[in-house]
């Protein structure tokens, strides 16, 4: 199949999703709402029941729906969490070896890994939608919750072009905008951005609940803002953040390295200038990057000789791909 | 003056603000809209010009404003950054040592101290609005600031019931729910759950920053959330944090210690189960004290005997005095 083949005018090839919780269920909503054919297994039957009586196509059968998606050369699309893939990967292999699978899991290292070793011989390029709530399950659907959000695609040096075509279709087809990197990249900047904030939102959540109850009734906007994410189903943050360990360990060293000199200076000086500044001038730089209409990847033909680089070198100036 | 004769409905006694930025301007439009005499000052002429055109009654001369409060006996409302308020408790025991005065600086015990020390003869109630945005300044103005908001007001054994009755009112008659507290558990409470908020979401926007351009482009909705105070002004959030330094330096090592435990467990055991699973209980308590109806204080008449101390006791169960 071509990228043009796979645009969101012309939906012709059927998506197969593995996991209808939030992620997996919302692009499950938007697909079939943009016009695809789009077809899903979940472990659990509650789940099912639920997309079934929303008019969707979903079962509890992995392995007919597996050979459903072998029949149809469907987009496999792994959508559970990082823990349960090895068993899935290895479903992947007995009964759709031929599909293209691609993910939404939010580490890209540890998903490669996982798919080297349980599914060598499947064409697989990575993905990772920005989006989410604190919220999970069915219920917490949004058909809408990709719109606008940056949709991660793993792009190597040696990646398919036009596999990652059809990857960044499904992407651009429920209205995310992607961004071309490589797995390590991804998870360096994932663990910074996504993994991060829930420990520093679980430690101050904790240590205000700790503190009294008076302290929670007087929390406003700073505690309910910065301790939101840390309301997130537990088993959800640990799959994320522990798959992503060196990653993690490295920024969240780097944040007690921060607090700690923050702390010593004031302590000893009375000040808590440095990490104030720093911090102002840095959200300060996310807003300019999140505030204003993203920047086009330009000049780049996907094929062409280099193509995955120039990709990823813009990316890594904060484009996007527009498709 | 009594407490019933300062209720909302019944507005008597006019209303001085000394600094007209987001709280004291804020302050000036909700009770001018509730149908209260308000009149105020500020430094800058740019503030005072945005006041008048609003149709509020505002002046850049102290002197003027604090004499005009001396003759309609005002209730007096500290409201500039608490760095600032020496010279203003200077003028104030100069031009209306008669006045009532409260203030609403995030700080209670280093406001009381101040005052002990410039204007000891001043009756005072120390109070603290937990509402504000990151924004600041007579634009950022909201006169529904207020509206279910926390209003602590201080109550110690040796407060003078009316002008406790009277500081309260005012946070009523603005929609606020008032939380009667020592200065010293505000100080530490908060510590807890607004200015240490301030230091995680600058360490953590600090960190996302210095990753990657990547970085920031990749943040989605826990990063927004995370790092939004760091938007707030640093001399504001330095006045804030430095004022409460004690309390800041136990919240902010407790903070620390968490964190480093976490990072201990995550590298040599590969897991953050015990940070997550004590932030989302955290959280939970924190979401069900501020998604219910707060718990009104019952069974407690200002000026009784020991009111003062049956007032801190329900409060520090989460309740609230709606007056």
């Amino acid at each position: 199949m071509t990228a043009a083949s796979a645009t969101p005018s012309a939906p012709n090839r059927s998506i197969c999703i593995l996991g209808l919780g939030l992620i997996g269920g919302s692009l499950m909503r938007a697909l079939q709402i943009d016009g695809h054919r789009v077809f899903g297994y979940n472990r659990s039957a509650e789940t099912v029941d639920a997309a079934i009586a929303s008019g969707h196509d979903a079962s509890t059968d992995l392995v007919s729906t597996l050979e459903r998606a072998a029949v149809d050369d469907a987009l496999l699309v792994l959508a559970t969490p990082v823990t349960t893939i090895d068993e899935l990967l290895t479903e992947v292999v007995a009964h759709a070896p031929n599909c293209l699978l691609t993910d939404v899991i939010s580490v890209k290292r540890a998903v490669a890994d996982a798919v080297a070793r349980h599914a060598p011989g499947v064409r697989y390029v990575g993905g990772h939608p920005m989006a989410g709530t604190s919220r999970s399950g069915w219920s917490a659907t949004d058909p809408d919750l990709f719109r606008d959000a940056m949709w991660m695609v793993s792009t190597e040096d040696g990646t398919d072009a036009n596999d990652w075509s059809a990857v960044a279709s499904l992407a651009r087809a429920v209205g995310a905008l992607v961004v071309p990197a490589a797995p390590d990249a991804h998870d360096r900047a994932v663990a910074a951005i996504s993994h991060l904030p829930h420990l520093t939102a679980a430690a101050t959540a904790a240590v205000g609940a700790g503190e009294s109850e008076l302290a929670l009734r007087l929390a406003a906007g700073s505690f309910r803002d910065g301790t939101r994410v840390a309301a997130t189903a537990p088993g959800l943050q640990r799959a994320m953040l522990e798959a992503n360990r060196i990653a993690l360990l490295n920024v969240l060293s780097e944040t007690i390295d921060r607090l700690l000199a923050a702390r010593d200076e004031l302590r000893d000086n009375g000040t808590v200038e440095i990490l104030v500044d720093d911090g102002h001038r840095s959200r300060l730089a996310y807003e300019a990057i999140a505030g204003s209409e993203p920047v086009p990847i330009t000049g780049v033909t996907v094929g062409e000789p280099g193509w995955a680089q120039q990709l990823r070198r813009q990316a890594h100036q904060a484009r996007v791909w527009l498709g």
